[in-house]
């Protein structure tokens, strides 16, 4: 490293440690905000996005330019393209969330000891919150306003290919903000996109940070866990698999199925990977096959699915376990429920997976001895959703074991405290 | 490093992965197993505990024996001596983890949607448990046997003052395992005290263990948080406040702060600092200071406190903050309940803080001002403990703000999973 370099790196560093100042210093003010303020900034977070739509539109297409430089997938592309929709969904999102209970304060449990103590459990927020991700624009306004609503001071850092769009949200969000006279260092954006500045997010600034969370793929996350010093709250890819067992009904198989797929497939509950019982395979194997082609979708099989339609491609070892996030999938035969269990076992994310059939033992055994976050029977894995589940908004779902679990939302991005109070107790 | 030294560097790291994959395979059974076979292997545990009472004694002795070599003080030395009545506590404390419910399974909460799905949030365990331990050979049964309760694999990490009682209660451990024919993995040991096997459990094994949980003084904790590549559950030392406010009752403070400091000093909730207004030093701090040196403490103040009586020692700047976990305290006078919390902000471990205060307002203000995991209005800090709580035997106070926090017992050592059950739905 030349002397210049190391001038920039030591820059950076104390710009870093500038950010994490200043978002402690505001996650202690948030901490005592009451819910009325922090709604009111997000109610004029959606105002502004609404008003300055236009030059939103203007930083997106800047980024959709450079995109084409950059090689992006279609499937990539549709998810950092904006329009007057998605913002206006983006503005709904953050309506929504005003809509929610603030978690901050609420007793989670409440009760009375022999000693005459009164135990509280209370909920606080977590503090900081470092979000690193990837792609999607529409994060910067969910994760920020998430983590506003929930008391905690924000870090975001997302991908170089969304910057432009992701610094016209933000500068929304900063209006709302103002609005309510709370601190703009609330929500904060690393102001580089060097490389390095996630390095020292996750190495260096564990005194500013309470958790790290990472939304992306397996690289990001493997990174993310190997540098933080700082707790990680997961969220890796959705590698989603639909299970077709012996005991399924033909046209749920069929509708399910089409639907777990092609609904939308780049969003992370969409299922990547189906697995069919052989016993079932000329019935419903083939008409799944037929289905997904009719709809425009590329399928890559094992030899016994090639066997159903001329135009399913053979499979190689790279697509289990792949998460397409397009309009393709991988299909194969399995003997038993065993074979598919060890299947989703050794390629599954932790995030998602159903199984189809009648046979409620079957089903039984597939959501006690499979181990992923979200477990469905007779479900289409599009369901795997914070807003379906009734939870609200939510910043993705966590396919970590620590903390929160599945879809994480405000609640999920809070801590707790106990409160006792009592007449004088000395403990004998 | 010498090829030698290489040599056994390269097999300590094979035979902890080796640790881990049986860990992990131990979890695995775990997961499934239901509550009357863990129950039955801790009450074996108990059972052979009592049967085994002369070998555990004799295991203790030679490590109280090394002890005086390692110079421990008093207050360490007592808590690595074992007797047949703490060997007694130790078999109860079993019996009592056998009485807890099994949190594995159940149902913590259930709701139908709109669209017909019935979700439910089920507990499961978070997998296998790294417990990296200080002195007290006790945490041993507790720690292994609420992993064991809680379906989780468990690798102990004690201190290598008490290695020698920590393998003897390990091998009764291991007498309750085989007679429930439960893995003998389910409760390792780390077989060397080789410093650089923490650094292979902490760094090298994240495929392997779900989450670290240290216990222990703030080097322990750093060490633990700058090498873990895996969550770390926090259990910082107990740096505990109590601060009497000028609005206290006299005879209140004085019982509460005497029992707060001396009933046991080497708990993590034992008072270590305490901080009295000035506006009521002349009555109540100089009560304090003779309640305290009375009953054999060591009282280390600041200039007020030591107008109080000439057996006051002038407090240093290293006694603020710090872990006696003996019969000494520091004391100091502040202005008012600002300077309180800001020395409390300053100089605390997050652990537990207390306000002897007839003025609600100011109780108010210190539970909703102050973040450590437990904050008290009139009570003794020495209440600061899962059984108290009603909880249960614990682990110890998490100090950290993810996952746990306060007491760690059985069920803080869960995650949960979300099934979802549906009619065929697909998502519109």
């Amino acid at each position: 490293m030349t002397t210049a370099e190391q001038e920039i790196r030591a820059d950076l560093r104390i710009q870093m440690r500038r950010l994490g100042q200043s978002a402690r210093a505001a996650a202690a003010v948030l901490a005592r905000t009451g819910t009325a303020a922090k709604n009111h900034a997000l109610e004029r977070a959606a105002a502004s996005l609404r008003a300055r739509q236009a030059e939103v539109l203007h930083a997106n297409a800047r980024d959709l330019d450079a995109a084409g430089a950059l090689g992006l997938s279609q499937a990539m592309l549709d998810r950092l393209t904006l329009n007057p929709d998605r913002i206006e969904a983006m503005a709904r999102g953050l309506e929504e969330i005003v809509a929610l209970p603030d978690p901050v304060g609420s007793v989670i449990a409440d009760w009375d000891r022999p000693s005459g103590l009164r135990i509280q459990r209370v909920r606080v927020p977590l503090g900081v919150i470092g979000i690193i991700y990837e792609s999607r624009p529409n994060v910067t306004a969910d994760a920020g306003a998430l983590c506003l609503k929930s008391g905690n001071a924000v870090i975001l850092r997302g991908g170089s290919e969304a910057i432009h769009s992701n610094a016209a949200i933000h500068a929304c969000l900063l209006d709302g903000l103002r609005a309510a006279e709370l601190p703009e260092t609330a929500i904060q954006r690393v102001p580089t996109q060097d490389r390095e500045a996630v390095g020292i997010l996750l190495r260096d600034m564990a005194e500013f940070v309470d958790v790290i969370v990472p939304r992306g793929g397996k690289r990001l996350i493997a990174r993310v866990q190997e540098d933080a010093r700082v707790p990680v709250m997961g969220h890796l890819e959705g590698i989603c698999h639909t299970y077709i067992h012996s005991g399924a009904d033909l046209e749920m198989a069929r509708r399910v199925t089409l639907n777990a797929k092609m609904r939308r497939t780049g969003i992370c509950g969409a299922t990547e990977t189906v697995l069919v019982d052989r016993a079932i395979a000329d019935s419903h194997l083939c008409a799944i096959v037929a289905d997904l082609i009719d709809a425009g979708c590329e399928v890559r099989g094992d030899d016994r699915t090639q066997q159903c339609d001329s135009r399913v491609r053979a499979a190689t070892a790279e697509d289990w376990g792949h998460e397409f996030l397009d309009s393709i999938v991988a299909i194969r035969v399995v003997d038993d429920i065993d074979t598919a269990l060890e299947h989703i076992r050794r390629y599954g994310s932790g995030h998602t997976e159903a199984i189809i059939t009648d046979d409620s033992a079957a089903a039984e055994r597939f959501l006690s001895e499979l181990d992923s976050a979200i477990l469905m029977h007779n479900v289409s894995t599009q369901y795997a959703d914070g807003g379906e589940f009734g939870l609200g908004a939510e910043i993705g779902i966590a396919t970590g074991r620590v903390h929160a679990r599945g879809p994480v939302g405000a609640e999920q991005l809070t801590s707790y405290k106990y409160l006792v109070r009592g007449s004088g107790q000395a403990r004998p």
